[in-house]
């Protein structure tokens, strides 16, 4: 019987046997065995369960999410039951097509998920009232940190105070008050009734915590007047009736797309927002998608400004925002798409009505006149109304002792309501016609949103389903071929993995349910938290981070928290080889550090001497050092041990990202090697799918003495949820749980050995630039393009450009090193496909030669056109020296089965000089 | 609130008003009040539940699910659990691309299911040893009879005796029974083992439904040597360890590919099989996929021997099968593909490990030596060991006082057996090595099979995922566009219709679970059955027939029975009009009776002096009147009450073919308008998709004096399983539940206007052949291009195929008349596509009309050649007289949009003159 780990591992045994000769070993262990410094190999095996069947796998999964129990949520705080429609769950959470697909770095082969984007954007920028919104943000609580510190950057003031509504969400507020102390920020909360000292900026909660809806106009004012900015986090639902922050004179909005078809999903993934007034755009973070032209002239979606991105400004980035939350995005503009205007407003309405209708119902125990879904209500004893209405099927929110709130939702029926009402005591069979009055008069919103035809053309279910597809159908995902993105791990994400995600019992949980509702859950991130600390030699393990970057910052806080708490008020830099990903130094900055760059060698290692002499000259302020393992040029170094004895010695930290785990499990551990905290990617290693550009989860690991700083619920927060993205915690639950250890280590071994055999057949062709023991390389190899383009010309870019005429989305480009393309096949890829990348890249470098040769001139041929669109083929004449089929079918087999980019080259210069980020008008694309 | 029908019917109110326009109404009742007869509108409103939201309704399934209890099943009988891998579950199953699309009869946009079912062709060739197989059967019991049936026509023997295994399966032995008495054949059942009488042929149970298995060899060679021909049942997962029935001697092969990777379902759907021996091919039933060439001589698949098809050979036909499994054939060969002959061996060699350390601890208990994954087990109290087994959440088979049989299978493992032991008092810890012996060793299979390369490639979870991409990338399913098939009623399949088809609460009951377990099943069957009588204005319903040419048999069957039962022996002749369907007169034939033709007027309808002349002419021995309504033209015919006097006043029965449902729910039912008996279509009104040609349930329905000769339970059987294919009832049943009887109504008002809008635009282009009052149409309309053959040389098959190059799936072709186009928009499109359908239309007929001005050769245009592929405008000299552009981008927007057709026109007669029905040689396909 075939085990998961078969199917998992793209290559059988016979296929390795062929690798192995290339590489010139005998055997899978013989190769580790020279490619693995011995230093550092693991010297117990793991201590996992064995392997489960995917169906044994699939039956565990259903008996832990038995163990959670699915009451109707009304505890609202951002959090709200939704509908995902059926054709959205079906073609896009649940299609390979859209859960597989890479980060859109790629424009030409990404222009269906650009689309989704950018309706994403005209949809938050259309309710919000504002210009410009970006795509997307890892949840409201995380937005509304980058909101303050874009206000704090962008304000002008000189003032280190933060005014926060005292009505904001209760896990914002910690949030805020975690993210903004080792800033030196000092947060002043308020209720904006009394006289406001000056400050950068203000937060407001729109409509508040409590329900209250109130006109924050007279207040932006002062703010403004005193030169700060306005932050305002807003109900997306909500602002199809209200007032937009915009028209209200806010400069930036931030919130959660949750409640627009995203289950809950006890706490995540889903997509926050951030949307910023004309003048502000680039000082944005985050993805932003905007408008350009291609090599024809025809407008073309690509990510602008990318030069803004931390993995450019590195220690001056502003933010460590790197993956969002694409997939959920998604899902939310097409919940928009679906609706239209129209059809939110019909929500709202009806969320409205009934609110109002309860309202009535409770008469004078209701606090706030005047709200939009969400009421405070006054009761004598509330934990007992709370508890009435839990035995009823209802989970109200706990206020106080004599306060309750309670949010209704789309789902909310009449009938629920008239049963929530008799948990208060309250016999009322609901009338049709509400007497209380809701939203406030002054905030009635006239303005429209959501005109452009693309949120109107998509009304029933089969052009929905069209939509969706046609969409699909222009991206290149990891359904139609390889993706080897080195440092991104794009390995199989299987579909028993992804099952559970969409079963209710797992989707349909409020972050705050209580205890007893959410045993299967707490039982499978305690089981998945075990795991991966036996994976990685780490004591504790936390998963609220939900990207990496979030579990890097959580990282260095806990390294912060650990000095603090020793007395060591002075530790405040942190070491980062000059190599690293771009996120390490801005997640440092993040944590009030102070980045120092180490040196690295000609082979790419940390240079020990300079690491050295950095520990030695910064000893007393050393709180960490940065370093990844294997080396973010794809190498096992060998001073790893040397390296983090020195940082010890000196009284600092050792961090290691874990971006290249999946070169290690089963061989070696992050723990045993010196590491005191690392983060991991569940993205990366442990099978989350990218989705396009997230979700993802990024644990955070430690060793025990910095387990107490960790996130661990409300203390030390880093997301808004206390588990973060628990929803797509099954997923890595199922891998470890079906690849067992044995699994795991084979996994590791194929890895390796899929880049080592690349680095084989393509080092005669392309110089393999980083190597270790032995000339092997880890997981990924680095080939350095430079030698052909000074030879040919030819560019990083038109290689890159030119694999997609070939059918593949290409490596990494330019990173770690410019200039060069990293390859990481990842165990899952086949040796079939693996042959047919090597064998497109020496195709593309004699096409390179050719242009060397004279055969072609470097203004004109396949490579610099590249890519070719099925139009520049077929339609008009055709003017270049080379062939159509050359330039459209260059690899054997492609007549039966092209992928036809759909659209050329596109000009990164136009749309970032021209920047539109909002859908274009439909003439734009007329042919 | 946005409710389902508006997400179901494409048109909105404002689209509704631009085509009533263009129709001359001023709305749809309007509309309706003109084109249906007011003789035939239904008296009353619908007494149906009012629409529930897609939310609730999947709750009201939800609660149905949680009244079936999943106990493992061990009752075997043709059906076992299995696993089905959750790559093909998503991406096959679950997947729209490979659901929504329609029976391949326009290979060239079909070439992805169809080499998925040259893949399932050479599967069960390869297993069962015989030269040819077909795509595919309903199930197993009616392959044995329609093997029995080839057996008849091909053996040459003038005996109408068949020999039946008494070790056959029950059900198969049921149906054999009650198929054979119509068409005279008397059945002989017998072990074996005593003289054979003479026979046209015999059936052989392989193993048996006892688990016994024996060498045929003997007994076959004496049936051939008395001039019969042998048909064996075979269960596809022993013949990988057993010799084959075409090495045995067997002519035909039949069974189940359910255990492949199917679930059980609660009898279906799954695709049963058949085979033939070299020289038999051209005397199968069913569909027969085939290799042939394109227009550019690369190879292509297509339906070979159309032919055959019942649909040309009318009342000469042979079998009545229309719609086979093809969504199931496909997961099963997928499952073959996934597995390969090692995997699948290796399956096989651990159920019959398994078992024969069962028989080891049962020991002498054990009846039959010789088996493969069944025991029939020797016991005092056999009901109090089932009942035992029952607690302990395992299903056995109660055979009698004092047997028990025991089926494994996949899914079972040493613990189950030990679990299963237990209830037959045995206390035993399995060991590793059973001594039993198990298959008998002349009947070990040497042979090797599912060596051609496509059932290795693709073994990892990435190759399979990609493959299944890849093959549905060629294919035009309704994900990418209209398919606007009279008579097919290709419309939504809504996702949520689809949620709870792989609900584990309904894929994983056997068809013979106690009722105990299958409540929420017969709950949901018993609702769904009362309302289609309450739609339909009958008063009982059989959901059995799974498929409505089995429907029909059912329905006539019915009607035999009847007059049989009044004594009426005399009663066989069957007035069938000359526009019917074909499956019409081949079921009447295989229900016994002799078809009378039944004259058209120029208008299509029924000519009532003709019908009236053949009453009386056949007056005493009138068994019954098939008709269609409305016609098969298309058309609410207005004699249709005096049609079925004229039919009632002669002592015969009125059937209603409802193929054409979806132009009166809501309007008129087949009751109140004289029908005794009709079948519906649920895969064309209500809603179960098309599969690439199947699953399908054929309702049959009947006023109360027929009722008694329904297929129920075990009488009058018509499928395998006492429900049919219930696992996808739960679709129609949330169609109808979400639509309501309002939704319901307005669906078929959207469909009528759909098709006079097109019938309005066109009708200047294309005379409309037939139509009724005011000159409406029904829901679907007969363009008549034979005009534009005459002026231009253009034919119907050019205008198909041109269609493929505007992006659109063509009409039904040359039925019900020779040389036209019947198209049925159906109430699911949306105006723009149906107006994009439209001016694709009226294009075409102006490039017609340029052939016919001279401005391209008849020889040489784009009607001629089309499709035009890729690889047609790319590669190498373009020669013809229009551009490149003109070829694949005909329509505006096709650049942003192009589907691309794998394949050229193919070469149909040559297909069938190089039959060649197992996959090609790899060679084939190299460029």
């Amino acid at each position: 019987m075939t085990n998961f780990a078969d199917r998992h591992i793209g290559t059988d045994s016979a296929s390795q046997q062929i690798m192995l000769q290339a590489v010139g070993y005998a055997g899978v262990e013989e190769l580790m065995d020279a490619a693995v410094p011995s230093g550092i190999r693991a010297a117990a095996a793991l201590s996992l369960p064995d392997a489960r069947s995917e169906r044994d796998a699939l039956d565990d999964l259903r008996v832990l999410a038995g163990r959670n129990r699915v009451r109707r949520s009304m505890i609202g705080l951002g959090y709200h039951g939704t509908i995902t429609p059926a054709v959205i769950q079906r073609n896009v959470l649940e299609n390979p097509s859209w859960y597989t697909a890479y980060t859109p770095y790629q424009p030409e082969i990404s222009q269906g998920r650009l689309e989704a984007l950018i309706n994403f954007q005209t949809m938050v920028a259309d309710l919000t009232g504002l210009a410009t919104a970006n795509a997307s943000m890892l949840d409201e609580a995380t937005a509304v940190v980058e909101g303050m510190l874009l206000a704090r950057r962008a304000s002008g003031s000189t003032s280190n105070v933060f005014l926060v509504d005292s009505d904001a969400l209760p896990q914002t507020l910690r949030l805020l008050a975690h993210r903004a102390e080792p800033l030196g920020i000092s947060l002043e909360v308020t209720d904006f009734s009394e006289a406001l000292p000056e400050a950068f900026g203000a937060f407001i909660q729109y409509p508040g915590a409590s329900g209250r809806v109130w006109d924050p106009r007279s207040v932006i004012e002062k703010v403004h007047a005193s030169g700060g900015l306005v932050v305002v986090a807003a109900d997306l639902l909500a602002l199809t009736l209200l007032t937009s922050p915009g028209e209200l004179g806010a400069d930036v909005a931030v919130g959660t797309s949750q409640r627009f078809g995203v289950p809950m999903g006890f706490g995540g993934p889903h997509a926050g927002y951030l949307a910023v007034k004309a003048g502000l755009e680039r000082q944005m973070p985050g993805r932003l998608v905007g408008v350009s032209v291609d090599a024809d002239g025809h407008p073309a979606y690509r990510l602008s400004l990318q030069t803004r991105e931390q993995h450019i400004r590195r220690e001056k980035a502003t933010s460590n925002i790197c993956t969002a939350q694409v997939l959920l995005a998604v899902m939310a503009s097409m919940y928009a798409v679906y609706h239209g205007a129209s059809g939110l407003k019909s929500i709202a309405h009806q969320v409205n009505r009934l609110t109002r209708l309860m309202a009535d119902a409770l008469g004078d125990a209701v606090v706030h006149s005047e709200y939009f879904d969400t009421l405070l209500v006054s009761t004598p004893d509330a934990a007992a109304v709370v508890a009435e209405a839990a035995e009823r099927g209802y989970l109200l929110r706990l206020v106080d002792d004599t306060h309750v709130a309670v949010s209704l939702d789309e789902t909310t029926s009449a009938h629920d309501v008239e049963t929530v009402l008799g948990a208060f005591g309250i016999d009322a069979q609901l009338g049709f016609k509400p007497t209380a009055v809701g939203v406030p008069e002054s905030l009635v919103r006239t303005s429209r949103y959501l005109e452009h035809p693309v949120f109107s053309a998509h009304r029933s279910e089969t052009t929905m389903m069209r939509y969706l597809k046609h969409l699909a159908d222009k991206d290149y995902a990891l359904d139609r071929g390889m993706i080897p993105l080195g440092s991104c791990t794009m390995k199989l994400n299987a579909a028993t993995e992804m099952a559970a995600v969409t079963w209710p019992e797992f989707a349909d949980i409020h972050p705050f349910a209580p205890d007893a509702d959410t045993s299967g859950y707490r039982d499978l991130i305690a089981q998945l938290e075990g795991w991966l600390a036996e994976l990685t030699g780490y004591d504790a393990v936390s998963l609220q981070p939900n990207a990496g970057s979030q579990g890097e910052l959580a990282g260095l806080l806990a390294i912060r928290g650990y000095h603090l708490a020793n007395g060591d008020t002075g530790r405040n830099v942190c070491l980062i080889p000059s190599s690293a990903h771009g996120t390490n130094a801005a997640s440092a900055v993040l944590a009030g550090m102070k980045v120092v760059v180490v040196a690295c060698d000609d082979e790419g290692n940390v240079d020990l001497a300079d690491l050295r002499a950095r520990v030695t000259e910064h000893a007393a302020a050393l709180a960490a050092l940065m370093v990844t393992y294997p080396s973010t040029h794809g190498v096992y170094e060998h001073e790893i041990r040397a390296i983090t004895q020195a940082v010890h010695d000196a009284g600092g930290q050792v961090y290691i990202d874990g971006a290249n785990l999946n070169a290690l499990l089963g061989y070696a551990r992050f723990g045993d090697i010196g590491g005191d905290v690392s983060h991991l990617n569940l993205h990366k290693t442990f099978c989350i799918p990218h989705g396009g550009g997230g979700p993802g989860v990024g644990p955070v690991a430690a060793k025990a003495h910095l387990a107490p700083y960790l996130p661990r619920g409300e203390a030390n927060p880093i997301s808004a949820a206390p588990y973060g993205s628990p929803s797509i915690l099954p997923i890595s639950w199922a891998y470890v749980r079906m690849m067992g250890p044995d699994g795991l280590t084979r996994a590791t071994g194929a890895a390796v050995l899929a880049a080592n055999y690349v680095a084989a057949r393509l080092r005669e062709h392309f110089p393999v630039l980083y190597s270790g023991d032995n000339g092997l390389v880890a997981h990924e190899c680095i080939l350095d393009l430079r030698p052909l383009r000074d030879a040919t010309g030819v560019t990083v870019d038109d290689v890159a450009k030119r694999l997609i005429d070939y059918g593949f989305h290409a490596p990494t480009m330019s990173f770690p090193v410019a200039g060069t393309l990293m390859v990481e096949p990842t165990e899952s890829e086949d040796l079939a496909e693996i042959d047919r990348f090597i064998d497109a890249m020496i195709a593309i470098k004699a096409e390179a030669d050719a242009v060397a040769a004279g055969q072609w001139t470097p203004g004109d041929n396949p490579l610099v056109n590249a890519p070719h669109t099925a139009e520049s083929v077929v339609v008009g004449e055709w003017s270049h020296p080379y062939a159509r089929e050359l330039a459209v079918y260059p690899a054997p087999g492609q007549i039966h089965a092209k992928y036809w980019p759909p659209v050329r080259r596109i000009d990164q210069a136009y749309g970032d000089r021209n920047l539109v980020c909002a859908c274009p008008p439909i003439e734009a694309f007329a042919q």
